[in-house]
This record gives C-alpha cells, structure tokens and sequence, in this order.
C-alpha cells in the first residue's frame, strides 16, 4: 500500500481523500498542486508529508527559487514539524551542491527504515493469534513501508501470524474506517470494522491482547499527543488490563515540551462533526459542536512506547533520555 | 417536545426518523401504518412505544379483531416488551368492557407522572451550573413529559437551573446528534455536540459533573443494559472520579434476570456502520464490522439508580429490592 511514487521525475500519490471509494493516482506536475495536496489531506500522516515535501522541493526547485518554495510549501500545513524539516533538508543538500533527489530520495529510504525497525520491536511484543484494536490511521498511508502503528501488523502478516483486528472508525474524519479498514484489508489481514464507543465491550468479551496506536507528539515524561479518542481507549485498556502501546518515529519525543499540560490541543469546525462525509446534517444548525483534533494520553496508562531506536517502559521520564545515548 | 397528540379520535405523531431536518407530524389512520411507524421508528424509545401502541390498540380494534390487532402490532418490534405490555392492558380493558379510550389515556397519564417523578429525583442530585455528559436519548421524544435520562435536566431548565449539557454522538444511528441535541436546544438548554470519543478529554478538562443515561434493561444486581458506548462512558466516569447515573422507570428492573451476564446483546447489521446516513460508504464492502446495539455496565461503576420509586444505592442486590415493599 504506498502512498507515493517517484519515477523518473514524475512523481504521483494516491488522493487519500478519495479512498476507498476510488484507488485514484495523481501526478503533481506543479508547486500549486503540492501545495493543495498537503493541505487538501490527499497526502497525510507526518512522514508522508515529509517524503513528498522532499520530492517536491528537488522537483520544482528547478523552475523556483528553493528559498521561496520552502517558505511557500511549509506554509500549506503549518504545524506538521516534519514538513519544514524536510524542506529543510533538501534547502541544505542545495546549499551544499548535492543531488537534491537523491537527498529526497534518502529522506524516503531513511523513513522505510524506521518504519521497519518500529514494526520489528512492536511485533516482538505480539504473538500468532493476538487480539489487536487500532485508533486512526498509522499506516503505509500514513508513513512509509509497514507505517508506524500498524507496522508490526503488516510485517506480522508477511512472517505467517494471523492477528484479528479490531479497528475504530474514528470519529470525526473517519480515519479508521476509510484508511485503516481499507489498508488492512488490502494486506489480507483479518480487520473488523466498529464504531469507537464499541471498543470497551471489544475488551470486556475478552477478544483484545493489545491496543496498538500511533503518535503526534510524545512529551518528556511519555504523555502522549495523538488522535482524539486515544486517551479513552487507554483509559479502557487500563481497565480491563489490556497493555496499551504507543508506537512512532524516535523524532516524535520532543525533550523541550515536559508534559502532557504544555501541549496545546487543536480545536477544529463542527461542520465536521455535524456535515461533513453526512447526506443530511446531523443536528440543527445553532447547536454548539465541541470538536478537538487531538487529546493526550496520560503516560501511566502507557504500557510501552515503542520507537526506531527501541522499546521503552515506565519510568518514561529516565528511560525516553536513556535511549537518546 | 411532543412525540403523539391524541384528539378527538385522530392520532398523531412526529416521525422521529425525519429529526432534526424536518418536524413533520403524521396522522396514523390504519393498524398498517401504525405496525410501520414502529418497525420504521418513527415512533421510539420503550414509553413511548407503550403509548403509541395503547390508542392504536383503542383506536383501530373498532374495525378489527381485537386478538389479532394485539398480535400484529406486537410482532412490529418483538424485543420491545413495552410494546406487548400496553396491547395486553388494551385487551385486558376490552374483556372488563372499559373504554378503550380511556385506558390508553391512563397508560399516557401514568407514563407522565413516572417520568415526573424520576426527573424530580435525579435533579435533587444536581446543582445550578452543572456540566452533565449524556448518551443517545432517553428524553421526551422517547417517553413522558420531561423523558427519563434527560428528565433532571428539563425539569431542571423550568426551574431556573442551568446546565452545560455536552451529548454524545451516539454511533451509528446517532440519536444523540439527531434526537439529543435537537430536544435540548428547543428546551433552550445550553448543549454541545461531541463525538463519543471525546467525552473522556471533556471529563479530564473538568467540564462534568455527573453523567446521566437512560436504560434499557437492569439485571437483580444492578447491571445495566444500555445503548452500546454506555459501560464505556461509566469507565471513563469511574477513571475521572465523576458521579455515573441510570434513569428509568422501575419497570426496567428485571428481577428474573440475576445479573449481566444473562442479557444476551443483540448484534445488528454493518450496514448501519459503513453507509447509513453516509454519502458514500465509509469502507470497503468486504470489509467486516462488529456492530453491538447494547452493551452492559457493571453495576461497580454506577453511582446510583434513579427509579420513579427514588434513588437506589449499593449494594443493588438488596437496595432494589428493598424498594418494591
């Protein structure tokens, strides 16, 4: 399930926005088009973003100037870290007179990598058979080969286990349902498709060995930032005693932010709530919509986070530092 | 918020299956319709279903055998044992050669008065300025004047009070959006539209004060069937140290069943998950879902039990029964 392909200077995606009504590739011939695929979601997920920011950088900088395209690009989606940084990368690969699709090139590669040595380490905590529920989507859609969260699932598939997933079609934007569902399905993984209010009695009938689920942003201290609905899923896990593990890229730790209560979460229209993917609205017109993006999952109800450069138990505040070594 | 009008021999109600985008009242002329207003829900909720039934029942045995107008209207919603309930008081009326009419009107009368009752006690467990959290809908359009769960909070409104109320979606069939939301904001009380996963971010921000839901069954030892996401919301309450509540009638208790793991949940369509409502479907075809319509609280994680006979404490065992004397 790739989410890019870059041949021979033509480089295309797959419009995420259309899935899985329509498996439909788009070629990005121009800067303008870059831009409106990251900020239109035909493109998602941090390091997806940041694998066709370098592409598009080596590719229109050709007609650009690099400085101004960096400035242009970053501005379509302005809180995605990992889209400046990328941009970054191919303006220093310039300045320094490299190969700036070979730099993205090496971006590329440098995501499979750590997409694969996450989904070794989370799989190690898996076994044949295991029960898994999933939150949003931290797939090959997302990130590069095998994702991020569902890594050790796609990589489990390919060494002969057969896990039954359970996944959250998660609401608002239905992430879960339309990528997740699909992607799964796609690599001939047992999925189950269940509303997010349906995964408590998913525990409770014992039918859970783990909860996998990516991340936007791990604090210091391991409270974590990612998906809304997140934190209750852990909530739950905690209650029925289902170990609850946080899987994404080492760069996701960010050491300047020291807990959960300095991240700020994201508030967005309730027209998605209420319209948005709907035939009809779903409530009247003057009614308030509380709608977060995101909410933070406290690190002690984390059984493990599990990142490219290793498995990382409680106390997260020592052992997240320690593996920086 | 009136869900039937009975005058002068004309029967009406609001076909809930329109709300929120359209308040349409249908005159109900035939035992056909009726029997389809309640397999189509136009007409829901367990108090609600009584009432339709019982002038149904009144209004169309004058052309029909009264035996097999009961027999037919029961096998619209055979799970619904409201429904069976308010035919057989019909009956029993027509052998002891009372008017119809009138015995329809007492099923209305008590209905209003049980629900008065339950509201009465649930709001002496509430203060002005409350943040509440609810789930599907157990209001007005579901039962009597002021409804069960939501009746705290309508007696409450006429009395001065002022809640923050926030509803839960309610996936799929959205009864919190659709029905919720829509009959709070004609109460003029102040409501927001979530989804269920973000009621666990609302409690840890400290908006709630209490959590009310109705019931649809409640086993000897206080174990509560409800709307699917209900046991979820009660973890969650426990983890955030909020008061959890169950509304409803005292009917609801079932004394034969001894405890939760007796209530067999009925599993529907996943059609429902995947296209109902949608413009498009949200995933593949193939694609399998799990789709519970109740699931069951432990009766650990209620606060109390809230019956027009007054409020229940643990231990349920011995309190709710206590309460027939």
């Amino acid at each position: 399930m790739e989410n890019l392909r870059y041949n021979n200077n033509r480089l295309y995606i797959i419009d995420q926005t259309l899935l899985p009504n329509e498996e439909k590739w788009v070629e990005i011939k121009s800067k303008e088009q870059a831009y409106d695929a990251i900020k239109r979601l035909m493109v998602r997920g941090a390091p997806a973003i940041g694998v066709f920011a370098g592409y598009s950088m080596a590719l229109f900088s050709r007609d650009n100037n690099i400085y101004d395209l960096k400035e242009y690009l970053d501005s379509s989606r302005p809180t995605a870290v990992n889209l400046s940084w990328a941009t970054q990368r191919i303006v220093n690969a310039y300045e320094q007179g490299k190969s700036l699709i070979e730099e993205a090139a090496a971006i590329q590669a440098e995501d499979d990598e750590m997409c694969r040595k996450i989904s070794e380490y989370g799989l190690s905590l898996l076994k044949d058979g295991d029960g898994i529920i999933t939150h949003c989507n931290a797939g090959e859609l997302a990130a590069g080969r095998y994702g991020t969260g569902l890594g050790p699932l796609i990589l489990g598939k390919e060494k002969g286990y057969n896990f039954r997933v359970f996944t959250d079609e998660t609401r608002p934007l239905l992430q879960g349902a339309r990528l997740t569902s699909y992607e799964l399905e796609k690599a001939g993984i047992d999925v189950t498709l269940m509303c997010d209010n349906m995964a408590g009695l998913v525990m409770k009938k014992g039918l859970v060995n783990a909860v996998l689920v990516g991340c936007d942003r791990v604090a210091a201290n391991g409270d974590t930032a990612n998906k809304i609905g997140t934190s209750s899923l852990a909530v739950l896990a905690k209650y029925y005693n289902v170990p609850f593990y946080v899987l994404g890229p080492y760069s996701t730790v960010d050491f300047n932010c020291k807990n959960g209560n300095e991240i700020v979460i994201e508030e967005r229209d309730g027209e998605e709530i209420k319209e948005m993917y709907f035939e009809k609205p779903t409530a009247l017109k003057e009614t308030k919509c509380f709608n977060p993006a995101f909410d933070v999952t406290d690190s002690s109800l984390i059984t493990a986070i599990i990142t490219d450069k290793g498995i990382v138990y409680p106390p997260y505040e020592v052992n997240l530092k320690e593996m920086l070594k």
